[in-house]
């Protein structure tokens, strides 16, 4: 798939109003997705997800916040980085402690194309927060 | 590969001092390969590159500049999210006239593991830059 192509998905200041955009699904990528996402400080995701095929890359660039792997909490800022393989269950939120926004891209690749391995995912609403 | 990891790459201001850093060469990651980077005003990429099998996105995140790709010249600055397809060849630099560093991630995947799918590029650093 030759040819470039080239999406304006807003500054990382514009993230929190726009919500969550993928820009895999406002162009057309074919191995790679990515969403730019934001969170006001004691914000946080609407729910556990999970993937089977997909490995996913949180790479945080702003703000304070906590992502919860399976059973563990770890403390995210600017430049952490988290891998996460299949299986993990996963979900985050920006510490109210925050000093602003927390904003991250979420990247997000399995191993053919994007569209033949996407729709992996397993949600939980239900389960509650470790924090 | 289940599991997550965890990196430390550094927030954004420091990217610059640090030199370009490749969380997937200092992480153990499965599809996804992505590298941070910043140049000064008026810097450029040491060379021009293409890849037989990666798709790359470059998601550009502060300051201006411009991309060149085969034989057309854009202008990004931060949220301009560029894919750049298999065979395009592609060189960058932040503007002269930049308000800061211009500051990117450069992210690659190619539809297999990525240590069976990288070195696959190409690279000419004699090919004169458009600008």
């Amino acid at each position: 798939m030759t040819g470039y192509e080239v999406l304006e998905i807003g500054s990382p200041d514009e993230w929190l109003a726009q919500g969550k955009r993928f820009a895999d699904k406002e162009m057309d990528t074919q191995y790679i997705g990515v969403s730019a996402n934001a969170l006001e400080p004691g914000g946080e995701a609407p729910l556990w997800h999970t993937h089977s095929r997909l490995e996913e890359l949180y790479f945080f660039l702003a703000g304070r916040g906590q992502m919860a792997l399976d059973d563990d909490v770890i403390d995210v800022g600017p430049g952490s980085v988290v891998r996460v393989g299949q299986g993990v269950w996963r979900t985050l939120r920006a510490t109210p402690e925050s000093p602003g926004e927390l904003r991250w891209l979420c990247i997000r690749s399995g191993g053919g194309e994007l569209k033949e391995v996407s729709g992996d995912s397993e949600r939980d609403a239900e389960r509650p927060r470790p924090w």
